[in-house]
Order: C-alpha cells, then sequence, then structure tokens
C-alpha cells in the first residue's frame, strides 16, 4: 500500500495524475484509491481509464456505484466504452443505465460500427431561427451546463432540419433585440451519420473546425462531434495501420497492457500465413537446384536481389496506403499511379543494378570467388536488380490498391505481404535471366 | 480555360469547393480564378492551399496582393507556410508584412524547429483577475473578433503570468457582478513553448481539450494552441513516421505532388544505403560457398529462414516505434520490453520451427529432393527458424530504442533496417546450426 495516501493527498492532484497512480498501482490498490475519490472526480478518473481498467472497476466495484459511473460518462464515451464488450457483458451493463440513458446508448450503438453515428455525442444546444439573441444567451444560460460543448450553436426548424451552425461569440458581438435569422448563413458543413469514421478525420482537418454537426439523410440533426474526439479516433487509426503495415493485428490495448497470449495470438496468425506463403521460395528454388549446383556463385546474390525488391516494395506500399488514408489519392487514380510507379520502378532499378553490376565486375579484379565468367554473373545480377526492383515497386504500389478495391485496409499486412511476393516472383526472375544470359557457359 | 465560369459562380462555392477547382486547374487558370476572388475569399482560400500552390501564387501576383494575403494570414498559418521556404525568399517575403505582423512572425520564427512556439498563435484573449464578468463580455465583445477562438479566455497577472483558463460559458453562467478571481481554480493545464510538438500532441489527446495556452518558463502567457493545428499536426508526423518506416525519407508534399526526381531523390538514398548492407549477405555467403557446394539442399530454405526473421522484426519495430510515439513507452523501460521480447521471439520461433520442420519432414515423404539427410535438414532449418525468429524480434524491438537514445527518429528506415540486418545474421546462425548438426554427414 505505498502508493495510496489519504483522501486529501488525492484532491490536490488532477485526474491525469490520479490516472498515473492508478494504473501504476496493484488491482487492490486500485480499488482502495478509487474509492477514496470525491464522487465527481471518479467520474472525470474513469473517463480518462484506459478500456481495460474501466472494465475492471465495473467487475470490481458494487453495481449502483458501477451504475452511476455508466450513467455519469458523457454519451459519446460511454458508447466508445461499450462497443468493446462482449454482447453478454454489454446487456448486463446496460441494465444499470438509467431509461433515459439507456435510451440514448441503444441509439448510439444502433449505427454502424466505425461510422460517426458512434463518435456523436447528443448533447448539443439547438435553437430556432426566430428566437432574438437575448433568448438564445438565456437558454445557453439555462441548458449550456449539459451540453459537451456551447462554443457553437445549432439552428434547427420544427422538423429539427439543421439550418446552420453559428459560433457562440457571434452572439456576443451581435446586437440583443436581433433575431437568429439575421445571423444564418447558407453554407455550412455536416457530417452524415453513417459516414465512415476516416471520412469525418478528413472533414475535420480540412476545414480546421473544432466542433461538426451530425445530420441524417433528412439533413436532421442528430449530435455533435468535437476535435478531441477526433484526435483520440485518429490516434487510433494511426496506430492500427502502423500495427498492420507491420504485418500484424492491430492491438486492442497500448502494447505493455496487453496480455502476453494476446499480444502473440495478434502476431502469430500473419507470421504463420507469411510464413507458409514463403514456403513457395522453397518449392520454387527446388526446381533450380540443377542449375545452383551447376553455378553456386548464383546463390551468393539471391538474398541481396530479393531483398531489394521487398525494400523497393515497401517503399511504394507505404507511400501508398498512407496516401490513400490521407485522401490525397483514390482508387480512380490507379493509372496515373501505376504510370509514375513503372516510371520509379525503372529508375530505382537502374540504380541498383548499375551498383550491383560494378560490385561483382570491381570484386573478381581481386579475387576469383565468381569464377571465369564473373562478367556474365555480373550482368545477370544487373538485369536481375532491375526486373525485381520494378516488380517489387508495381506490385507494392498497386497492392493496398487491389485490397482497397476488395473492401480490405489497405494497410492490411501490406508491406510483409508484398515482401513475400517478391521473394517468389524475385526467384524466379533472377533465375529466369540467368539462364537466358549463363546459357552455353555456366548453365 | 474550361474549368473557369464568371465570378458568381465562384462566389456560389464554399472555400474547400474553390481550393479542390484551383488545384484541379492549369496553373493560367489558377490565376484567373484566384484573381476573380472577392478579397475575404481569397485570404481563405489561401490559407486552405497546400504550400507548392501558395508559393507559385505569391511568386505570380503581384506584390502588393501578395502582401495583403501574407498580411492576412492568421500567424500560426503563417510561420508554417514561411518555415518551408529557403532563408532568401523568407527574408524578401517578410518585407511585404506590415510592422506589426513582421515582428510577431519574426516572433514565432525565432523559437527551434519542431517547438510549440512554432504551432502557437498568439491571438487570444487575456483577461484580469479583478474584472467583473460583465466588464469580461464587454471586452470580448470589443476584441473577440481579432481572436483564433474565444471559447477559453486567459487570466494574466500584471506580469502577464498564467493564472488560469476560463471558459466563456462560465462566464455565461456566472452573475454579472461577479469577480474572475471568483471563477478562477488552482489547477490548469499549459505548454511550454520550448516543448517538442510531438508532446503538445500528446498533452492535447491525454486532457481532451480543444485549446491549451502556451507559456515561457516564467509561467508567462504568450500564445494558444488549438486542437484542429495539433489535428494537422499529428497527421503530418504519422504520414512522416508511415514513409520513415517503409523506408524512405518523408516527403515534403502529397505523393502525386511530389516531383518525380524529387520522389527519386527521397526513395533512392535509403534505398542504396539498404543494398550496400544487405551487400554484406553476399559477402558472408561467400564464406560459406564450400559448404553450399556440398549442401545445396541449403540453399532452398535460405530465402524462407531470412524473411521469418525480416517478418518477426518487422512486426516487433512497428510495434514498439509506435508505442514510442505514444508515450506508451519510454527509454527506461527497455528492460522490460526486452524481457517481453525475448519470450515472444522464442514463442513464435518455436511456431515456425515446428511448422518448418514438418513440412520438410512431410515433403521428404513423398520426394526425394531434400536427399538421404531430410530428417537432419529439417532439425537445422527448425532450430535456425527459432533462432532467427527469436533475433529478429530482439533487434527489431530494441533498434528503435537505440535510435531514440542516440537522438534519432526511432522511425528511421527501421524495418528494412531489421531486414537487412536480420538477413545478414541469419545467414551465419543458419549456417553455424547446420554445419554443427550435419557435420560428418551433408557437411
Amino acid at each position: 500500500m505505498d502508493a495510496f495516501k489519504p483522501n486529501n493527498y488525492l484532491e490536490e492532484l488532477d485526474p491525469i495524475e490520479i490516472v498515473d497512480l492508478i494504473e501504476k498501482s496493484s488491482l487492490e490498490d486500485r480499488i482502495v484509491i478509487f474509492n477514496h475519490l470525491p464522487a465527481e472526480l471518479s467520474s472525470t478518473v474513469f473517463e480518462f481509464l484506459i478500456f481495460s481498467l474501466q472494465k475492471e472497476f465495473l467487475d470490481a466495484l458494487p453495481s449502483e456505484q458501477g451504475a452511476k459511473l455508466l450513467n455519469d460518462l458523457s454519451p459519446d464515451d460511454r458508447t466508445a466504452f461499450l462497443e468493446e464488450l462482449p454482447s453478454q457483458v454489454l446487456k448486463e451493463l446496460l441494465k444499470l443505465l438509467s431509461h433515459k440513458e439507456r435510451e440514448r446508448t441503444l441509439k448510439l450503438l444502433g449505427y454502424p460500427e466505425n461510422s460517426v453515428g458512434r463518435l456523436m455525442t447528443p448533447d448539443y444546444i439547438a435553437i430556432k431561427a426566430d428566437w432574438t439573441v437575448t433568448e438564445v444567451l438565456e437558454y445557453v444560460r439555462k441548458y449550456g451546463h449539459y451540453s459537451e460543448t456551447i462554443s457553437v450553436l445549432y439552428v434547427i426548424d420544427n422538423q429539427g432540419v439543421l439550418i446552420d451552425d453559428i459560433d457562440l461569440k457571434d452572439f456576443l458581438f451581435a446586437s440583443p433585440t436581433d433575431k437568429v435569422s439575421t445571423l444564418t448563413g447558407d453554407k455550412f458543413i455536416a457530417l452524415n451519420v453513417n459516414d465512415d469514421q476516416e471520412n469525418a478525420i478528413l472533414i475535420f482537418q480540412r476545414y480546421s473546425r473544432e466542433v461538426l454537426p451530425v445530420v441524417d439523410n433528412q439533413d436532421i440533426l442528430l449530435g455533435i462531434v468535437t476535435a478531441d474526439d477526433v484526435l483520440n479516433l485518429m490516434q487510433d487509426e494511426n496506430t492500427e495501420d502502423m500495427q498492420k503495415v507491420g504485418g500484424l493485428e492491430a492491438l486492442d490495448a497500448p502494447y505493455m497492457d496487453t496480455p502476453f497470449l494476446e499480444l502473440m495470438q495478434k502476431r502469430a496468425g500473419w507470421l504463420i500465413i507469411l510464413f507458409i506463403g514463403e514456403m513457395l521460395t522453397a518449392t520454387v528454388l527446388g526446381f533450380y537446384q540443377q542449375e545452383i549446383e551447376k553455378a553456386v556463385v548464383l546463390t551468393l546474390f539471391l538474398p541481396l536481389i530479393i531483398s531489394s525488391g521487398g525494400n523497393s516494395g515497401s517503399q511504394a506500399s507505404s507511400l501508398i496506403i498512407r496516401a490513400l488514408a490521407l485522401g490525397e489519392v483514390t482508387l480512380k487514380d490507379w493509372w496515373r499511379i501505376m504510370h509514375r510507379e513503372i516510371f520509379s520502378g525503372l529508375f530505382l532499378g537502374l540504380i541498383l543494378g548499375i551498383i550491383g553490376y560494378f560490385r561483382i565486375t570491381l570484386w573478381s579484379v581481386f579475387t576469383d570467388m565468381y569464377g571465369p565468367y564473373s562478367h556474365l554473373v555480373a550482368i545477370s545480377v544487373g538485369l536481375s536488380l532491375i526486373g525485381v526492383v520494378l516488380w517489387g515497386t508495381l506490385s507494392g504500389s498497386m497492392l493496398p490498391l487491389v485490397m482497397k478495391a476488395l473492401k480490405f485496409d489497405p494497410a492490411t499486412s501490406s508491406a510483409p505481404f508484398v515482401a513475400t511476393l517478391v521473394d517468389v516472383t524475385g526467384i524466379i526472375i533472377y533465375f529466369t535471366i540467368a539462364y537466358i544470359i549463363l546459357q552455353g557457359t555456366l548453365l
């Protein structure tokens, strides 16, 4: 119990410091600390905790206390928490919510996963066009406490259709008797509730907004999304992409908080798939066994050639994956990308091919390790490098587009996947070129 | 000129639609469109343009018009634009600014690159603790127009030291005669002007804020940073990381906007470095030439073994690079990470080793391709896989930490770099194990 100090010590900390303290404590201490927090502080701290700890507390605390925590969470944070749970647990927890909160939660959970609907909060302030500025400010004073943000107010008509969003500051600058309708324009930006969350990121970024309204297909205002929620979402999406590009399934929790077996599960799956794919290299090399026996010197450059294909492929795929994620390119650009990458592949392949050629030619001046036909070997390696780098670049850039077209995540395991593909085909390219050039001499 | 339609058509578009139109037009059309924009719209459009187009316009427009554009930019956007320029051009452009704006700009540009200082805007509203709520609201009405955001107000003392930040809405809820001092608490979160921008991202994310104050070491308020600027910064940092992990230098512009030769420059550098590193595989394999001649069967599994090391290394490095970027782990955790990754490497290596062993054993039932000692070959491959995957995992997880300790970016070229490292050492591991096991039989 060395982490725990009396109540008044806790009150001096800010919520994040308490979160740090809790994360570093043992399970037992955590509960004690949490129980000692003043009521309103405990809600804030709960909101900042990572999912696994939130779940731990809800399991450990008496159900009235758990119910209070859940009911106090802001609707968007509650949705984020609940959507991580298995459906059985979810059902139990929904029972803890008040009737009103349960209804709101079920509504939010009703939107598809990864949709803007799951991200929004219904806590916004809606006003009518025929109100005066004074009436609006009165209304904000009365109801603003319950709203996630009041820096922007939303003008709706009697059917709930969004007419405009107006900065609170515009009301401060306006004359008290002005009608809201004198402040509305005819342009506003809104997210659609069924939009993909990634799309929301792009819109937020593009328009530099701090909060955006969410509407349905009939333009009826349903909620708002704030920039800080998008910030979190963006970090999560980027983490997922980075992990997928690295050739593993995205983790659900931070690296250190992921249990060992779960970590292995996320890593072993793709590693085995790639391993089985890579077994094809052994099969393909088996076909060339006779050639290898005749010209062992060829094997010396095998890793060099296939890794160059893998490296150029991983460059191309990470460029295209990122450009897709940022909306800089779309599927329609495939031909422009392919055109660009064919020239890139040729250019880069030529550079490596020339270096490779001179490396072998130069070495053979000092050593006869590469045999009497070292010059022909050098040409074979040089040409193979051009072919393999071109092929690596091309498949690295096209694979993410193919994945996207097939509705998969372009990031999924792409770099190692391209490397495996290029390894297998690179061997074929290498031995085919070598066979043509060395026929009658070494082969 | 088919993209251009008369003036009133442009006025119906929102700034982003105009930006789209400009990006799709030829250089000539761009200038025409831009010249036809109403004055205030052109500032907004200019702000949303990518750097290369901004520069193009400033070069093409008469200098009074360029001066107006620059002066109208908000200070943080202006800093972001100017810091991209070569110093000679920067000097020229600074001359176009009004005295006041030049002074503000030079101050912002005086902070180190990638520091919070470069990100902030000095347009905030500062108030004093002894003002009443009515005085504050009057002040906001008078000066709020020039401020980037007025959703949060900053209480400072006579020395300019930040005392607290207060939401504008709190003033709406307060009684008009209340003093500001009745609303201040003793806790606020501020960024330091010299902090790294990556740190600002973490703080924004952690505290779910829409705007944060920036202070110097004496706690004097210097400016504010808003969430939407952090959103842009975060996307840029993530793009950089993704590209570096993919084994190329980070691009300065979107993929499609990067000129071909610049794209080649960013890619060729690392590709050549990795290629030269990978040449070691040829050297190392040269040492084992005799063994290869005796046991060609060993070469069949060479790509399989070294690629498994590369894949496990790229998994580990992308996990650790991301955890470092998110602040989930720090250098101090190196021992815990190493401990974890030794077990991960053993576990994953064991899985691949067992699969590899059975693949060879099973195949040799149907074919004598692997020769009379296929069982010993299977054992060699299995054990090598354990060794190589363990080594790949370990170097993949430790290399980003080493990079960080040496003050390099952990993301720099790490996955291909680890792959190259593991290729070379993987060959040594494989042939050493094979030599021990096959001595007296095949070797």
